[in-house]
């Protein structure tokens, strides 16, 4: 590890992994007056006067901008804007590669929400969508919420709802393997950052009704002082049994755990869980439950890990998301249509259903368009769409 | 004209003209693994401890902004963001074809120079260069002098400085056609707006020391009030015979006019001028002086259009300059490194020099090979080179 410029990590990041280039040939003079001046000042003068043209005349409309402060990469941390960078040149690849979408990594030299919102509400015409990367919580919660507010195209911070669908996704097929219902499940869920409050808050818009949710302080309840909002509003809205205590405590005859931080959880812990329980440990590079361990008890077991079976990748969400939001113009992406893509991801496994394959791998080209179809289909049930 | 979705040019602007791709494939596990988690966190770790590493393992230092806020766009004025954003995909997919360089349209939706330096400032990290493109003056001037200042990457004011590198870069040589040097040219600039001004400046720094410059109320002169800070620096810097009175008077005895507004001059003015006379009137679509008038009274011609000879387009600078930039990782784009880039341009030429070919055509591949090399060696020789 560290810096070796004879790796091959650092050999294929040479330059960089993107390339912008012209679809169309600019070779002669008469391409280039058609591409550039005088030619495109026709279709300017049309903008101008109707600006829903430019969804169909430039590139934005189906153009995803990945923005990022740098401040929660990876597990990496608040590494700052420049070295953020690498990871967003790879989001923007798994966008043209997973969905054949444009998008554009921009990173910014600012941390504070005021200026990130503003910054952002600034260069969106550029933009079809924004997908907000690796931003820290709680800032997250508040940037992305008045983007929406500001912005009339899709906004969607990838950390917190592209796990949360794929968790759905695969929490569905667990639960039909384990002859359950969502609604008859128990579950913790350990983390209350992006990914543990988008996914504790889809999985009760999906109907599971009773779950704990644990951050590094313990399980929160009322009786916890000094919250965040966004930890009040958990509080309000989970915990119906209102237990308190440790992790551990809330694990006692739970069915589901699902693991979204690094905070590992030891073998006794896991044996108080229910029979037939789902054990989704998805800290990277290492899981929560041992997945050996996690084997011992547990009927379905995930890692975020490709070299287990189960990869609860965020892949399979966001590419079909945003194809989706853009096929069917999409003002914004509603709670609805996250719920549409988890279902739709689930339903790639279909009878192929087993304890090892629960959501479809990372590669599995059927995704993103069935993802997609679903999203777009549900913009138009929700009132959101333009086309 | 109009919006005809049948016509050509609609058609090739569908979907807008630009791709971004990953140069690395993405079709498998390991791929996936190198390019993006966990792989990429070693890039990001060492550029977190070493930011100068991101020049090499993004593609950031070969990556130029094109922004624009839409307010002087071609000859169509304030058109607003989305509006613009055809001619800055037309911009980019200009850097691409003719300097391979990768660049990315930013369009913002704010006219406010504070905002738009603030904005561009905080998403520089994503960037190794800033062409500012179609921002109407004055404002143009304090938003590219702010950005200098506040950016450690070139920043280029491409209305202002392209324009004037091969504006100097055609006047060398029609000044050696003429058998004159620049110093013993008496120059009369028509327009003081951002190319104006700019030009303006270049050919003073090229030496010529007679320059009278008219806006649209007359030659800029010390009896003027409540001219802008800019022209007041105008004032002082030209108009050495202390004339007044209008464009007309000023180009009794004239050696050279250089038309950058759409002025149109009669030919009653412009016989006034001195024998042997260079007349380049570069409006679009409709050059100040005829072109068969200025042919009439003057011994070379040049204009801003594609049927023409002499074409004065900045598809000869612009990507010359930022490639030039780049491969020297200059920190910014100097006064010497555009007076390099003009010299270089117009010995493109060399001895094929005849009236009617004063530069090289747009097409012309050794162009931005030699304004490349050119501008890079003068950035290592002012001290604004980091390789």
């Amino acid at each position: 590890m560290g810096f070796d410029p004879q790796s091959e990590v650092f050999r294929v990041h040479e330059g960089g992994k993107l390339s912008v280039r012209s679809t169309l040939p600019l070779t002669d003079r008469e391409s280039l007056s058609l591409a550039y001046t005088p030619g495109v000042a026709e279709v300017c003068t049309a903008i101008a006067e109707d600006v829903s043209l430019a969804r169909e005349y430039t590139w934005r409309s189906r153009l995803v901008a990945v923005v990022s402060d740098g401040t929660a990469v990876l597990g990496l941390g608040n590494i700052g804007a420049a070295a953020a960078l690498p990871v967003m040149e790879g989001k923007v690849a798994l966008f043209s590669e997973f969905a054949g979408l444009n998008a554009v990594p921009i990173v910014l030299n600012t941390t504070d929400p005021d200026e990130i919102v503003d910054t952002v509400a600034r260069i969106a015409p550029s933009f079809g969508g924004i997908n907000l990367e690796d931003i820290s919580a709680p800032r997250c919660f508040e940037i992305e919420a008045r983007l929406r507010e500001r912005l009339d195209i899709p906004v969607f911070h990838d950390d917190q709802h592209g796990t949360a669908i794929v968790v759905l996704a695969a929490l569905r097929n667990a639960a039909r393997i384990t002859g359950r219902s969502l609604g008859e499940l128990r579950v913790v869920v350990s983390g209350a950052g992006a990914a543990g409050v988008a996914c504790t808050k889809i999985l009760l818009a999906a109907g599971i009704g009773d779950i704990a949710v644990a951050d590094s302080r313990g399980i929160l309840h009322t009786g916890r002082h000094g919250l965040t909002a966004v930890k009040e509003e958990l509080v309000r809205l989970t915990n119906r049994a209102g237990v308190s205590g440790s992790l551990t405590d809330a694990l006692a005859g739970a069915d589901v755990f699902l693991g979204l931080s690094a905070g590992a959880v030891d073998e006794e812990a896991v044996a108080t869980m229910a029979p037939h329980s789902v054990i989704f440990a998805l800290a990277n590079p290492n899981p929560e439950v041992d997945p050996d361990v996690a084997h011992r008890y547990a009927d379905v077991v995930a890692t975020g890990r490709s070299d287990y079976p189960n990869q609860i990748n965020n892949v399979l969400a966001f590419p079909g998301v945003f194809a989706g939001a853009f096929d069917a113009g999409a003002t914004a992406i509603t709670e609805n249509m996250k719920l549409a893509a988890a279902a739709a991801l689930g339903d790639v496994v279909g009878d192929a259903l087993t304890p090892d394959y629960i959501v479809p791998t990372p590669f599995d080209s059927r995704v993103a368009p069935a993802v997609a179809a679903a999203v777009a289909a549900q913009a138009r049930t929700d009132g959101v769409a333009r086309v």
